[in-house]
């Protein structure tokens, strides 16, 4: 069973770029020749839009990127006709060559934690949800990490635990400051030591326990790879959400390790953005999501460590 | 569009009970004759077990009990098919008089948030999903509790925010102190302003979000009734996780308002708990939920002031 980290390292080194691309359709946001022929769809037919549009997206990047970043609440909202839609992409991105990295923020204690991770961490096939990774919120502490980590890393799949997140409010718990240090650090302390114990291979520091870093200042990032030397980044928020690649450059260690740079909108919808929207317009929506990824690659690679890989 | 504590109060005290009964159903505990055939079963036969239990647990409680809790995890952890049975349980306890409070603990922020409150806190028969009310996780902040309440309040619905837990590792961030107060009160300042935002009438003090308190300790019950005048809670672990009626006391006013107290194992699988085993055994579970209910309905009526309802 091959660890997650190493299994992502070794997908990032081949692609030679951090980029992730998030999969987070909305109904008003697809290509018109995607969209549903109905003014009001039912949700079975939006279920359906979706699952093209996923595949399409997955069909694209699968040769340029090392793994994507399906948002479970934009399926979750249709009801169980977007969970089987989920599934279905989860599973094509897998048969491409991708890893999932399921954006689900799941949180439980004790065995209901477990099942969460039975759910989307188990072994290959055991559900359709069976993913690479998942992300979990910790407030409920380390008894409810340390199921989800138990499952992930006996499967060789991983874990992305919210510590830092750069939404207006995100600092109303995250940053009371206790004991000297603000709540994120305590957590970040936390991730750190599941992610040392849960290491790979020699060859990099890292471990198969992550964290979500969506930095409000390019300092945090730099002052949370110091803190966090064995935890890989997950780094939300490029393009669309307003952050650009020396932005995120803190979060990488000087190999071009330890972050992956998560873009949805910013690609998946570049057909409807400039310089995109001229130059391939709806029609050719699948053209604009490979300009907008070749666009992010080459912009890590020159405006972060992302470039040394 | 009735407002969502109303509607819960009203019905608390139509049952004279503020039990809630728990559905977290678990292939190895159902009963017998609930079992399926095969040794290995796919979980689409596994989920159509749990459909058949969870139905037969609601044909039970409807009458007794306000409220029922599906725990989404058990279901998540088969896939699309246990998503699909976790919809049709849903909608049938709405049919047969039940709220249902969904025990999923989403969050996100912005638009995804929104997406999850969608999906669960819509308007009645928007998906399979849709439920009385939603728990949901703090940490990201103000602006990811903000858009479930939107649409939640909106639609006459509600939530229970996570606020303290009683699992062991809960206090590893929830107790850490900040500006003089544990990190859960900063919480519960939160919720409770979110509470006296979204009151119902004015025959009771509480609002449409709620707070998930399981008290590590009886008095922390009543500290967190006294800090959050306005917030009704959901206590957890009564029965199978050791907290008996007298434990849950302080959790409510004097009129017997105020909480909500969860059972989830000691409920639905009394068929396998003395004294509900001995007399009833596997082939009439159905007799020994409802005697397991009627058991706590009296225990809370005599030992807390839900006995004043």
């Amino acid at each position: 069973m091959t660890n997650f980290a190493d299994r992502l390292v070794s997908a990032i080194r081949r692609c030679k770029t951090p980029t992730l691309v998030g999969i987070d359709p909305r109904l008003n946001s697809l290509p018109h020749c995607l969209q549903p022929d109905s003014n009001n769809p039912s949700p079975e037919e939006v279920a359906s839009a979706y699952l093209t549009f996923g595949k399409g997206i997955i069909d694209v990047v699968a040769s340029l990127v090392p793994a994507v970043k399906p948002q479970a609440a934009f399926f979750e909202q249709l009801g169980p006709c977007g969970m089987q839609a989920l599934g279905e992409i989860t599973q094509y991105a897998r048969t491409q060559g991708l890893l999932v990295i399921m954006d689900g923020k799941r949180n439980d204690i004790g065995s209901t934690a477990t099942a969460y991770a039975h759910g989307f961490l188990g072994p290959d096939g055991s559900t359709q949800f069976t993913s690479d990774c998942l992300t979990v919120s910790p407030y409920l502490g380390e008894d409810s990490l340390e199921p989800f980590v138990d499952v992930a890393h006996a499967n060789g799949n991983g874990l992305f635990v919210l510590v830092k997140t750069s939404n207006p409010g995100g600092g109303r718990f995250q940053d009371l400051i206790a004991d000297g240090l603000p709540v994120y650090r305590h957590v970040a302390a936390l991730v750190n030591d599941l992610a040392s114990k849960t290491r790979g291979s020699e060859h990099h520091p890292y471990g198969s326990v992550g964290a979500v870093v969506g930095a409000t200042y390019p300092e945090q990032l730099e002052e949370l790879r110091a803190a966090m030397p064995n935890t890989l980044f997950l780094v939300p928020g490029f393009g669309a959400q307003g952050g650009g690649a020396s932005d995120v450059a803190g979060g990488f260690d000087e190999s071009g390790l330890g972050a992956i740079i998560n873009s949805s909108r910013g690609i998946i919808f570049a057909h409807s953005r400039e310089p995109y929207a001229d130059k391939f317009g709806d029609a050719r929506w699948q053209d604009a999501v490979d300009s907008a990824t070749r666009d992010m690659i080459a912009a890590l690679a020159t405006d972060t460590p992302a470039g040394n890989l």
